[in-house]
């Protein structure tokens, strides 16, 4: 093993980033406004805050600089996980018998176990600085809900997490992590609220989704005082916190004099994906590389390559703003796949503009294949990969068994955004040859995209 | 918050330690030797290579060296996960406004969970160097068997792991992951061997033991050819693969000229503390320094605080080795508490013998009380800490807090040796207050001396 560039590299505290990089500022042409529903006008900064905490609304709709400063008490917050190492992963590069060299940077090293902290930490950060006393927000398969109890316990906030029902129940051990860091969980559809109680009543047997969990979320924050509403993807200002990821990323590489030919990242609402690209995806706008970007989502819930780019509902109750962005409808029902964190019915609208305008490729994987390159991977790098992060895993398995075919010897970049601890069931499902594939018909397809308004 | 002290500390690869530190090298007097059951004399290297591999016994019967080289293969595997943090606790200190300087190594950033790690490497290592096929051992709480299974899997053997039958059932998931990685799981007593069977005939309804388990893995190997057992903690040569934690730990202390001044850890076998304080006790022994160790063993399976200084076997079948260490009796039951990974009834024969002449102290702590400290460590530090590291920082907090009251400015050094993602079931019983404290009485001591064997 030649170890010229060491397996893993960490940034000194002092390097570590002090600035987010605002992506929006490199594009020529922006994604178009949110939408307030009832009148059809761009939301301004009022609506957002009345549901929004005033500074994400602000970063969300005036951010115009390119670099943006972090508040020390968010770097002091990063310090107790990060920086996030850079891997070069030998060993993966040893067992594909490839020529390319494949990076990856490992965003699981805490609690929550993903990269969901970095954006869980400010907004809780901000909800604190600006008065509140409590926050809420919804979680799927309970990264985000974990990141957000610990930042939350961190600050001193009370928080609910509306917890979509089904993972609930089929991760109480998800749940007891969130409990244990004070927060208050509430399986969803949930009597609380009135977008709850009107889904049970047509739905009574009904697992919940993340759209229904973001409504009953949305409407507990519009209904409690000093209570604001915390998103963990898809939003702009999102994506911004977790250009940390990237600006981490680029520093380390930049020592060795390493530029990567492909960047991989999963795709669920696209915080990742967005945070991992930030400053290649920078340069790429301004014409300094031709990096091929490539983003990957489940098979089951193909919201890029199948979708509509359209207006739509971030929520499925309809409740929320109206996005443009590649959707699959706000009432499309995934089926119950194991990969909760991309079980969403849209995308990141930054990222769906990018991929509209051509800057990037999405790729869609079945999930056997996808646990078949997170096995592989874990015996031979020692980490359990989330099943979210093994989408990315695949794929650069794949590009990495094409450069072995050419002969190429392209550098590989791609995000591990988390651990694997809580999705055993799933593994089991595949240890045990149960695991199935779904792939939605274009029925279902159509079903969905009926969710989509029209808009006048 | 003051950071002449980075928060973390990361070693480069280039300072990772060559060597390891054998602790025996520097005491005056050494532990008496393991004892042939049979014959009752001393163990020859040819008794104990029936069991284990030929290194590990070279290394636990001959070693007199100060330090032993790590051969590369094993530093390579090390890279997967090593160096880990040594993290200076400001958020703790805050919380707890303590004068003390708080410090801690984190063992827990792997997929076992654990130190373990670092021993399981080496000894997968030397079998497969030795040309061994396959090799077997026990696991109680999962920390072992998992580290042990990812590194079979790396290193290409067979594992049949013998899980403590109780934990199988309420850590199906634990199970699940020593699966992923390839290695065969088989709940103890089974009725693969003679020593399950029996006890399964004896005692059908029970839940098995750490000391059965380890009857049946040893048994196991004595009767499969090319196939050896391994063992994860107690044994010298085990303390030598761990002192891995301390020699990092001085690396990155002796960079900022912090000399502790207390140093503490959990005990169950002794791997962890052992390997902790190697490079502190080393100086200890050589009258260089009057560091405090602190030991610490759950009140219900109190083998340094209550139990006898003996030999004993180190299994409760009563097939292995005699060796002299402090122990409860090889067929104590501690009662079903959650700290699996403390639940066995010996100790490190090393440790024993440090004990027993007056270079460390112990302490035993109350099941509620381990779990406070854990809950107030997760939501200061971010990281949800396993139940065996929380004893380390129920005592840490405790020194901690004394400091306070005689306002001293004391240097803590603990040891955080794993997390806790896979006991959420006892964090479930302290969030739901209703976690019991287990303290055995005198009578059930003394059922557990009977079985302490009266030597000719």
């Amino acid at each position: 093993m030649s170890n010229k560039i060491p397996y893993k590299t960490y940034l000194s505290e002092q390097e570590m980033p002090k600035h987010w990089l605002n992506l929006k500022a490199f594009m020529k042409e922006q994604h178009a406004p949110f939408l307030n529903p009832s009148t059809g006008a761009p939301c301004t900064a009022e609506d957002l805050e009345a549901v929004f905490c005033k500074e994400c609304v602000s970063q969300e709709l005036n951010a115009t600089d390119r670099e943006i400063e972090i508040p020390k008490e968010i770097r002091d917050f990063y310090q107790m996980f990060r920086p996030s190492p850079l891997v070069r992963a030998y060993f993966l590069e040893r067992v594909l018998d490839t020529p390319a060299e494949i990076y990856y940077k490992f965003e699981g090293n805490n609690t929550s176990g993903s990269h969901k902290l970095n954006s869980a930490a400010a907004q809780a950060y901000y909800a604190k600085k600006q008065g509140l006393t409590s926050i809420t927000t919804e979680t799927g398969a309970g990264q985000w809900g974990t990141a957000l109890a610990m930042a939350a316990a961190f600050f001193g906030l009370h928080l609910d997490v509306y917890m979509v029902k089904v993972s609930a129940q089929q991760k109480p051990h998800r749940r007891e992590v969130i409990r244990t860091y004070g927060a208050n969980v509430i399986p969803s559809p949930s009597d609380t609220t009135a977008a709850g109680r009107k889904i049970l009543a047509e739905y009574p047997e009904t697992g919940g989704s993340l759209g229904c969990a973001i409504s009953e979320a949305v409407e507990k924050a519009l209904t409690t005082p000093d209570c604001k509403y915390v998103l963990g993807s898809v939003l702009d200002h999102v994506l911004l916190h977790q250009s940390v990821i990237g600006l981490e990323c680029k520093s380390a590489l930049d020592k060795y004099g390493v530029y990567p030919d492909t960047v991989i990242g999963c795709m669920g609402g696209g915080s990742n994906f967005g945070g991992l690209v930030a400053p290649y995806m920078a340069e790429k706008l301004q014409g300094k590389n031709e990096i091929e970007f490539i983003g990957v989502e489940p098979a089951s819930c193909p919201s890029m390559t199948r979708g509509r780019y359209a207006y739509d509902y971030c929520d499925s109750a309809k409740i929320t703003p109206l996005a443009k962005m590649y959707t699959l409808g706000c009432q499309f029902m995934p089926s119950p796949e194991h990969s909760g964190g991309l079980r969403y019915h849209g995308m990141s609208p930054v990222l769906s503009k990018l991929y509209h305008d051509g800057f990037m490729r999405v790729e869609a994987v079945v999930q056997s294949k996808v646990f078949e390159a997170a096995v592989c991977f874990a015996k031979c790098k020692g980490i359990l990969p989330a099943p979210e992060s093994s989408h990315a895993i695949r794929v650069t398995i794949d590009e990495a068994l094409k450069c072995k075919q050419r002969g190429e010897k392209k550098k590989i970049l791609f995000g591990l955004t988390g651990t694997g601890y809580f999705d055993l069931a799933s593994y089991k499902q595949y240890n045990d040859g149960t695991m199935t594939d779904t792939i939605p018909t274009e029925k279902d397809l159509m079903q969905g995209f009926q969710s989509i308004p029209e808009l006048p």
